[in-house]
């Protein structure tokens, strides 16, 4: 299924003992559906107040239930999902299919609000950033990090992965108005890599590090000498890519279909 | 002053006596500054749940509590306002200056969510329409009421105008993926003229009028015989313009600045 939520309200993807997770709500609402438990897994675990424009998950469900239509099985399960979690739309995939383990290409975008003002209208989905941002600054410390590195500089302590190294296949920053944006795409990220990612970029844009020291600090491996974290609000879960498909081409689907109800 | 904001909580504009309103809070913030009342009034006064991206309102305040300078006076009064309320500019305008009355030419933008299933993301930002906008026919039906036209069809049973007759002088449709906006500029609106042509404009797109019936509504003069009034949450006010400054340009100077604190 693919998923778009709004991060504000909930504890993250992954279900917690005593806070709201979109996990949960996706699980509750199949439970509607299908009369038992059902297990979802997403492509990526987002962390508290991270959206997701386009996330993929699975679940295994009868096919009885989905027999009426793609489209009734999402109508119905959005009808018991809150307002800021939507399935999109649903394909059928292979009974041994896995949402997390066959992903084979993951993507992000970042948003930040740069203006001295913060935005009344998007206060919640930007990270304000009042000082000034030069994209091209941030641009040169970012061709540090294109394609394969070791990535500990940019990993968080709790990180429970067995190796830090990564490649990133893309990785491009633009500015609309007083909005700049950062879209970065590899085969998977470490724990917060992108947020560490985002907030060293900032200091390079902002003028607090040389784009040079970037490509030190990533040498280093050492998390300790790099910027503070990015918040999570300015984060979007955007891709998860498999051998038959992908999030965002499902979504782009989605929109030109133009839909008729 | 150059006022941006969410309108989802407030009940518009204007204070009223058992709601929150936009011209409430920002009135109680530079009273804080000020130490006394301040009356502020805008270039429009927006319904329940109409968002702005650039409203023009002005007050009388004292030369004094302003020598700091703008961006000051800005931080100070935005702290004493909610998050989804920003004075994003100020600028010294003549003493006999009227936000309202001087104005020159308004312009709102309207926003839906052309797509199956709603947004997550945008819910509370557009008006979801599930059935597929022809936008093709849209611009057909919008060409009857570009320029000078009796635009009674348009207006709300309890609008206070005396006359029905203004000037369409910009009106654009174009779709951007599942979005829909349509732009539209005139010297003057009438109440709920923006939600009603939006509206009709809508019924055009889905097909259940023709763009020559639109035509024909306009003429009849008559409300009665038109669409359902567009929903207030997609409606976004986004320019006033004035004999030396416009909303638009003032917002637009303040991206381009760059912003350094």
């Amino acid at each position: 299924m693919l998923v778009e939520f709004d991060g504000s309200p909930f504890s993250g993807w992954q279900k917690q003992a005593n806070a709201p997770s979109v996990q949960q709500h996706i699980q509750e609402a199949l439970a509607v559906i299908e009369g038992r438990h059902v297990q979802v897994v997403a492509a990526g675990r987002t962390d508290a107040g991270v959206h997701a424009e386009a996330m993929i998950a699975h679940a295994d469900v009868s096919a009885g239930r989905w027999q009426c239509s793609d489209r009734a099985y999402v109508h119905g399960t959005n009808s018991h999902l809150p307002e800021s979690i939507r399935i999109v739309a649903v394909r059928a995939v292979a009974p041994d299919f896995h949402a997390r383990f066959d992903c084979r290409e993951r993507a992000y975008t970042y948003r930040i609000w740069n203006r001295t003002t913060a935005s009344a209208l998007h206060a919640w989905r930007h990270w304000w950033m009042p000082r000034h941002l030069d994209v091209d600054r941030m641009r040169e410390a970012a061709a540090h990090v294109k394609g394969r590195h070791d990535f500990s500089a940019l990993r968080a302590a709790g990180c429970q992965a067995s190796g830090a190294v990564r490649t990133i296949r893309e990785l491009n920053i633009w500015r609309d108005g007083c909005e700049v944006c950062i879209s970065v795409r590899a085969d998977a990220f470490l724990y917060h890599m992108v947020r560490n990612l985002v907030g060293n970029l900032v200091e390079a844009g902002i003028g607090k590090m040389t784009p040079a020291a970037f490509g030190e600090l990533i040498d280093s491996g050492d998390r300790k000498l790099g910027a503070a974290t990015a918040p999570a609000h300015g984060l979007y879960f955007a891709d998860a890519v498999y051998d038959d498909f992908a999030a965002r081409r499902m979504l782009e689907a989605e929109a030109a279909k133009g839909s008729v109800v």
